[in-house]
């Protein structure tokens, strides 16, 4: 099998929700691994000295909008979240540790589906986190204790720095192959490029002085 | 025939200029016709207190990155522009020109063509546009002259006040129907609207306290 594809997301993003339904088929389609890495937007934006589509009322209202008429066309469950924005972090600590990568797809499916598959339930709450990871068959509590340690913290934060190396800004961002991709809508780009038909692969992209790509590296 | 469908742009936005190569196909195959409305992106971005993507380091290189993906994609001529950002406003304001449906598209054609479709030429400059025009086969330097009346420069403006109280923040948008749609990637929810297929219109809308429909229209 070649190598899996890194899935960047927050649990904040309804296109990373929508993405996440999306992915897992993709990649088997072309035999390939999804490996989860849970990062802050915020930090994104910080970084990149950008606001949130949430933070624009016009572009909040829009992509609500957006996201549920894809929900609806592809037939993925879409509830308003309890509230929004709101704070992810907890979730996003958990998903971050080390675990078996079954257990671990399990975990973000139910955390995401807590937010988005509706009804939103208070996902910022350390007592409902560790419910939701105790009904998809972890031990909740256990995992809610160990997700504040320095070290799983330090853990987010290099994953959110990775994807920043890579180029990024937002999320969903995929990282197939040495590219990055992002947003839901990226992803006939990504599946063209597993079957080996990026159409960038076959022109010498110095001859635009606009782009840059060694500095997605 | 039913309403147009009003397309909201900016030759300032690659984005924009693949959604025209594509809307009028769109259009077509549904017996609607496109309304082209020009409008400035940079007073978008201001109404709504938010960066451009060429203000964003690591999403300036993505962007141009994925449309030239989509491009070659697509088929569609792309180049680099001769700079960018640049002032697009002398050509928005000359395609907002009143004249005949065919002679604007002409025009419009031309004017994204003398940005994007490589090599980009130095459209900030009035002879360049005027030259551009006459090419299309229509009067440049009149067009040229005509562009910065009062009353002309007042109607660009105008339009990009309508976008705003459509709910609109970036370009391509599309107005269908009484709804907003933003972006390339949301051609295939246009399609299904124009189709009667649109997902949203079956649902209650009210039920999601986190989206506020009225606000848009």
């Amino acid at each position: 099998m070649s190598e899996p594809i890194d899935f960047y997301f927050d649990f904040i993003s309804p296109y990373a929700y929508l993405g996440w339904t999306q992915i897992h088929g993709l990649a088997a389609r072309h035999q390939r691994a999804v490996r989860p890495q849970p990062v802050l937007f915020a930090a994104l934006l910080n970084a990149n000295g950008q606001k949130g589509p949430a933070e624009i009322p016009r572009k909040r209202i829009y992509v609500f909008k957006d996201t549920l008429r894809t929900a609806l066309h592809l037939g993925v469950p879409f509830g308003a979240p309890k509230s929004h924005p709101f704070n992810p972090l907890l979730m996003l600590r958990v998903c971050s540790l080390p675990m078996e990568s079954a257990a671990q797809k399990t975990l973000i499916d139910a955390c995401f589906h807590a937010v988005w598959g509706g009804p939103g339930r208070a996902v910022e709450e350390p007592e409902v986190v560790a419910a939701i990871a105790t009904e998809a068959g972890l031990d909740g509590p256990a995992l809610v204790a160990q997700a504040t340690g320095e070290e799983n913290k330090a853990r987010l934060k290099a994953t959110t720095e990775t994807l920043l190396e890579r180029g990024g800004f937002g999320v969903p961002s995929l990282w197939v192959d040495g590219e990055l991709f992002w947003g839901l809508d990226a992803f006939p780009h990504v599946e063209r490029r597993l079957e080996g038909k990026d159409p960038l692969s076959r022109i010498d992209l110095r001859q635009f002085a606009g782009i840059k790509p060694s500095a997605t590296r």
